[in-house]
C-alpha cells in the first residue's frame, strides 16, 4: 500500500512555518513499513485542496492530510475532502459531544462556529483529539483510504501515532519495514565521529548516516526487512561496533536526551541535584525538569543574573567576586558548592559565562563559560569557549553541564 | 506568472532531514512577488520526478526543482527534465570546465562521473554555484520558465537569491510584490479572535488570516501590489482597525516575542523582576534571559522543585502550604512576594502548578497552575487549567505569566 500526503496552508506556501510534520509523517510511515512516493502542500484554497485530494486519490491507496480542520472560515479540508469524494457532510453526534464538553470542562462559552467541526463527510469515522476541538477523519472509500488529521504539531504528532497508525494497520498496510536506529554521541566533534566510523559508512543494508546536532552528534542507522525482528538484528551488529569504538562518548539511543539519560543515573543513584545558572539563565534547570518524574532529584535551581545575589544567596564571597570577575573558574565552583549547601543536595552545578552578544571583552570574549560541579564536597571545573548566537551559547553551555553530571555519575560508585 | 516547486530526495520522504529549503523558497518568491501554489516532494525516482515535472508545466509558468543535480546514481533531475521536455542532453563546455577547475583548485583528481554534472537540456543555461561542483539549470521551453538548483541548503540558498531571482525578474515575472504583516494577540483563544475580525476576513487585497499558536494567536496581513510602499499602504489601515478592536490583546508585530516586549517596557519604566518557579521549571526564566539585555531587568530566578526550598528560600509559610497545598493560590502569592523581597526587586512572580504526566488528583488535576505577580506589595493571582503534554502545559504557564506581567506593565503609570 502507498501513502501521498497533502499539507495545506497558506502560512506554507508564504514560508512562514517550516513543514515539520511533513518529516515526522514520514518518520512514522517507515517505521510502519508505509511507502510515501509524494507529498504536496497547497494554500487553505478550497478547490486547489480538493484537485489534491482527488489527484492523489488516482495513485496512492492512502490519502492522508494535515491542517484546515479548525473551526475558521480558513479551514477548509473537510469541506474539499467531501467534495472531491462527492459526498454530503452531516453532523456526528459524537463528535459534537466532544466539542461541548472541551468547552465546558473549561467553563468557557462555546462559540457557535466550532459546531462546524462535528461535520464529517458521509461514512467517515472520527479519531480522537485529546487536546483540541479538531476531531480527526478516517474513511475508506473505494477501496482507498482517507484520513485527515489537524496541523497543530503536537496534536498531530499524538494523533498520528495513537489514532491513525493503529487503524492503518488494521486495514493490512505496511509490508516491508525500514527501521531506524540513532546513537547519540557527547563530547566529540563532528569530524572525529566521522574518522572513527568512516570505513563503517559504505555500507547498505544497513546504512549509516552522521548527523551533526548543537551540542552532540547522531549516528543513524538504518535497515530495510520484512519485520521489525530482521531489521534489528541487521541494526545489532554495526550498533555494537559503533558503541564498542565511542564507549566513552555514546549516551543513549533514539528518544534519549542527555537530561533524560543523567535523571536516570540520578535516580538510580539516589543522587540529589541543584542547579545554579548565570549566563544560561535557567535553561538548564528547564531541561532538567522537562523530564518527567524529575521532582525526585532535582530540588532547586537558582538563576543569579545580579552579582549580589550570588553573593546573598549562593554565598559567593563577595572578594573573590570582585578579584576574579563574576566569569571566572573560582566563581563558577564557589556557585556549585554554595546551591549545593543552600538546597542540601548530594550535586550542586554552578555556570557562569557571557552569553553575548553584548558584554565581551579581550580577555573574556563572548562565549567564554566556566562550569562546575560539587559532588559531597569533590569539586571539578571546566572552562569552555562557544561561538554562536546568544541562544546557542545558552545551550552548549548546558549541553556542556550535562556531559561533566552525565561523566561524572557514570564513574560514581 | 505562477509558480511551482518539486523538491526530490528520498531521505524527504523517509521524514530524515526537514526541508527548510521549501520555507526558504517561499519566503523568497513572496518578497519578489512571484506566487507559489504548491509544492511536490518526490523521491529520488526517474518517472516520478518526471511526472511531477510535467504536471507542475501544466499549471504554472515557472516550474522550480530543488535537489538531484549531483554526480551519483541516483541523483535524477537533469535526466527528468530532459525527458520530460523531450529534449536531448548535451554536454555543456563552460559547465566541464567549471567542474575541472573544482577539483584542480583542491588539488584533487576529478571522479570521472562528475562528468555527468556537465550535461545541460538543449538550450538551457547553467546558473554559477561557487560552492560546489552542481551547478544549476535554467531553461525556457514554451514559454514556461525551468530551473533546477542543487539540495544542499547553503548552496540552494545562495544560487536562489543571486542567481535564479535575478533572471525570473529579466523574464518578467514578480511584477508584483507581497508583503505581510503578522499582528500578535495574547489573552484570547482562536475563535474568540475570529468573531472579533470575522467580517476582516473576507478581504481579498489585503487578506487576513489567523493562525493559532501555543499560547498565542497570529493575524496574518497579506498584501500584494507593485511595490513595498504600495503593499504597506494596503496593509496599514487594516492593522489599524485590529489594534483598535484587539488593543487590550495585541503585544506586538512581526519577530516581537512576549519576552521581548515585556524586556522593553521594564527597561522603559526602571523596573527590576525576579520570578520563582515550580511545574515551569526555570523556562520562564530561560526565556526571560533570552533577550539581549536582560541583566538589566532580570536580577534572579528561583525554581523551587521541593517544598523545603519554597519554605527555606522563599518564605512560604509552612503552615499555610501544609493545609492549602503547593498547588495553590496562597503559595504562588507567598512565592511572588518571597522571591521579590529575596531579590531586592520590584516585581515578583510566583508560579506552582502540575505539568504532569504525573501527579495530578481530581480535586488538582494535571495542567492546573496558579500564577502570582507582586508589584510593589500589590499582589494579583490567577488561575489557569492547561491541556497538553508536559512540555506544552509548561510553555502555556509561561505564557500566562509573561501575559499577566505585560497588562500589569501596561497599566503601571
Amino acid at each position: 500500500m502507498q501513502a501521498e500526503a497533502i499539507f495545506t496552508g497558506t502560512e506554507l506556501l508564504l514560508g512562514q512555518i517550516i513543514n515539520t510534520n511533513a518529516a515526522l509523517l514520514c518518520q512514522e510511515l517507515a517505521r510502519a513499513g508505509i511507502s510515501i512516493f509524494r507529498q504536496v502542500v497547497v494554500g487553505d484554497n478550497l478547490q486547489r485542496i480538493k484537485e489534491a485530494i482527488q489527484e492523489a486519490g488516482k495513485r496512492a491507496d492512502i490519502i492522508i492530510t494535515c491542517g484546515g480542520l479548525g473551526p475558521t472560515e480558513d479551514d477548509l479540508t473537510r469541506e474539499a475532502l467531501a467534495e472531491a469524494l462527492e459526498l454530503p457532510l452531516e453532523e456526528n453526534p459524537l463528535a459534537k459531544e466532544h466539542i461541548i464538553r472541551f468547552f465546558t470542562v473549561r467553563g468557557r462559552p462555546m462559540p457557535p462556529q466550532n459546531l462546524k467541526q462535528a461535520l464529517f463527510p458521509k461514512g467517515a469515522l472520527p479519531l480522537d483529539n485529546p487536546w483540541g476541538t479538531a476531531l480527526g477523519i478516517f474513511l475508506k472509500h473505494k477501496d482507498k483510504l482517507y484520513a485527515c488529521l489537524p496541523g497543530p504539531p503536537s496534536e498531530f504528532s499524538k494523533m498520528l501515532k495513537e489514532e491513525l497508525l493503529p487503524l492503518l494497520e488494521q486495514y493490512g498496510a505496511g509490508k516491508e519495514i525500514i527501521l531506524s536506529r540513532v546513537l547519540k554521541i557527547t563530547g566529540l566533534g563532528e569530524s572525529t565521529v566521522e574518522e572513527k566510523v568512516r570505513d563503517l559508512l559504505k555500507g547498505t543494508n544497513p546504512t549509516l548516516a552522521i548527523l551533526a546536532k548543537t551540542g552532540e552528534i547522531h549516528l543513524r542507522i538504518t535497515a530495510k526487512a520484512c519485520d521489525s525482528q530482521m531489521a534489528q538484528e541487521l541494526i545489532k551488529p554495526l550498533e555494537e561496533q559503533i558503541r564498542e569504538r565511542l564507549k566513552d562518548h555514546t549516551f543513549g539511543a533514539d528518544g534519549d536526551t542527555l537530561e533524560g539519560v543523567v535523571g536516570n543515573l540520578l535516580t538510580r543513584k539516589g543522587l540529589t541535584l541543584a542547579v545554579a545558572e548565570s549566563c544560561t539563565g535557567g535553561l538548564l534547570a528547564h531541561r532538567l525538569t522537562n523530564i518527567p518524574g524529575s521532582s525526585a532529584y532535582f530540588r532547586q535551581g537558582v538563576v543569579a543574573y545580579d552579582n549580589n545575589i550570588k553573593v546573598k544567596v549562593l554565598g559567593v564571597n563577595a572578594k573573590i567576586l570582585a578579584s576574579k570577575g563574576a566569569v571566572s573558574e573560582e566563581v563558577a565552583l564557589a556557585m556549585a558548592r554554595g546551591v549545593r549547601d543552600l538546597a542540601g543536595t548530594d550535586i550542586g552545578i554552578g555556570i557562569t559565562g557571557i552569553a553575548g552578544p553584548g558584554g565581551g571583552t579581550p580577555a573574556k570574549p563572548v562565549g567564554l563559560v566556566y562550569l562546575a560541579l560539587n559532588c559531597q564536597g569533590n569539586a571539578q571545573v571546566r572552562r569552555e569557549l562557544f561561538q554562536g548566537p546568544r541562544e546557542e551559547i545558552k545551550w552548549r553551555a548546558t549541553q556542556s553541564a550535562l556531559d561533566m553530571l552525565w561523566r561524572h555519575l557514570k564513574g560514581h560508585a
